[in-house]
């Protein structure tokens, strides 16, 4: 099937991907008298003396929007806020059918980071949550780090956390298979954007060593100005060797590779130069860094895409619905690295050691299972690292 | 029923009035290729080379969110965004119900008029439609008026026109009952807030001739520097006869009073000194300005309020569903006047001659022909007027 053509035809059938519905009934006088005027006023007022119980008499506890402002859809760059808008409501039906979440989309049509910041935080009010999509780095970086220091709900850049958690969960499990430890490895991580610099910090905290970051021109080595500041910051923690040179010099000896780069840009000879049972997560979008097939004749003992087109989908729907799921059933005043390592866990235990091997280390993202694993595991990290506010 | 109690209990039941469906299949591998990636980059791509697609391909036109800041909920005030919540869920509620439009709330953090006219334009690109909801008077005028300028889809203030929209239909109805001439009655509106002046300013625009607003201080006359520029403004088109004095004063001889003010402000003696089958419509909330049964033993010919307490609920629910259903309908650019009075005609009508009596001029909220009237009548109007978008 071609999936893109396929899929225009039924946008344009489906006029939209969500719809609103009453929960309740306004059918007659006496129940328009309860959920409108004139008994209204009561809740009203209950929260009025007390903000908190919006979470209890509205549907906020379990509203979360999804914020883009289009510059960064898919692999297609800046394509505008309303061009955006199909993927956000994609996003919105997958929040509702994996996570029960009440999502809907939002656009801003402004690209200035202060504005953005200011729009979210003025409507926070309506909402328990906010989940970040598609917005183009470097400003994703600060918008989403003001919003956490600013706002006692849970904000998410799924671009970049979404991705690091289902990265690091196929990497928990590929590592079995692989029999290696996770503080011996080196990684490997081309495309130093959004998501790349949220893997590598990721990896980190969950007790990666080595990491080395390559960007287009190369290795990120600390004290490499030429590179934006957040590729600075993550080279004072990466690259302990300083390490320069080209992608070929930073994968000579690697166990994993990691891409969030760009079509065609790994070779065989480059997988061959890898160390034993090399792993390799291609993730480029739609044409991966090189074709699995190839880097399996190269030698690669696992090979994840981020396409639903070969075993193996990094996909990063395996975390949002079941993180929001989880943060707001336990009304966290964050998302806080606990959990997301929670998140990473539980996704990689819905594979059975049975069920596990080379083609099938990720649950696939339409298993309820895993979401509701991820959801349990992230509300108890919330708990337990202090962030819920539930009494 | 104690409604205000017991609709705390409820609302503590429900957690929530609307919540969010998907309307397509994600459970599996092709139903999530063709919802989501890759599929969905081709309905990104058509919005992006023409951003109108947005209403085919997104449900852009079924969507309108409800905005508040909070300001004057219901007769309750300036309670704060959070607080006005249930009310804006409850509309969205309504709107799903009687209108099967996608409507969400969004409680905006400023009383700021150009940050929440920024706010609103900021996320236009998401909306088919905006229904502006209880923000205080003078700022609402100036907020309404500007994005209706700036933006190219409906804008609809419903304190303002729905409350004029409906009144205006049940003055329809109590004429015939009356029998009297549309063009020779006088009209004293109490009350000079938002829902006063559009009431005066639509009257006006249906072919009353004969006007007098009333504020706290008594009849507003041109000239007058002390009351606010909104209402200097109709004065310039009310009181042709540069009538001073109080309330009881403008309403000697008066065919209609329409209280949109303060509980017991009217008393018997006001109501006696009308001209022949007074018609009065006292809706302010939770106590009108008189009680029907006063102004019943007092002489009233045909008795209207805001509660669904007494027969003849002049209800703006009656308005917004219907009217916004027309205008997404045939991609109406705006709310005209030709299009509000398409609706008020549209209500009246749906009473027939047969039905219609002192103690049922307007339909019911929850009457669906109601509402489904609106909505062609609007639609039709929209049209007509030449501000449809459909080709």
């Amino acid at each position: 099937m071609n999936y893109r053509e396929e899929s225009l035809k039924k946008h344009a059938e489906w006029k939209g991907k969500i719809e609103i519905k009453a929960r309740v009934p306004v059918d007659s006088r006496e129940n328009l008298s309860l959920a409108y005027t004139p008994g209204v006023a009561e809740p009203c007022l209950a929260i009025h003396e007390n903000v908190e119980k919006s979470f209890e008499l509205t549907r906020r506890w379990n509203t979360v929007p999804v914020i883009t402002d289009g510059t960064a859809v898919l692999g297609l760059g800046d394509i505008g806020p309303e061009a955006g808008m199909p993927v956000m409501e994609g996003k919105c039906a997958l929040f509702q059918a994996f996570g029960g979440v009440d999502a809907y989309p939002l656009c801003i049509k402004s690209k200035d980071t202060e504005e953005i910041i200011r729009t979210v935080k003025l409507l926070s009010g309506s909402f328990g949550g906010v989940n970040l999509e598609d917005i183009s780095a470097p400003r994703c970086f600060e918008i989403e780090t003001r919003l956490k220091q600013e706002l006692d709900i849970p904000v998410f850049h799924d671009d970049q956390h979404g991705t690091a958690i289902v990265t690091a969960a196929a990497l928990l499990n590929a590592l079995k298979l692989a029999d290696k430890q996770i503080g011996e490895i080196k990684v490997v991580i081309n495309g130093a954007g959004a998501a790349g610099i949220a893997i590598g910090k990721f990896l980190l905290s969950m007790g990666v060593k080595h990491v080395i970051m390559c960007a287009s021109r190369g290795i990120i080595c600390e004290g490499d100005t030429r590179v934006n500041p957040a590729q600075q910051e993550i080279a004072k923690v990466t690259n302990r060797e300083h390490l320069t040179g080209t992608l070929a010099d930073a994968m000579k000896g690697a166990d994993v590779f990691i891409g969030v780069s760009v079509a065609n840009c790994v070779t065989k000879d480059m997988v061959r130069s890898m160390a034993e049972n090399p792993i390799l997560f291609t993730c480029a979008n739609p044409v991966p860094e090189i074709l699995p097939e190839d880097a399996k004749d190269a030698g690669a003992f696992i090979v994840g895409t981020g396409s639903s087109q070969y075993p193996n989908q990094i996909n990063n729907v395996l975390v949002f619905p079941g993180l929001f799921r989880g943060a707001l059933d336990v009304r966290a005043s964050t998302v806080n690295t606990e959990m997301m390592t929670a998140a990473a866990k539980g996704i990689a235990s819905c594979v059975s050691d049975e069920e596990l091997s080379k083609d099938y280390i990720l649950p696939y993202a339409y298993d309820l299972r895993a979401h509701e694993a991820v959801a349990k595991a992230v509300a108890q990290a919330a708990v337990k690292s202090g962030v819920s506010k539930l009494k």
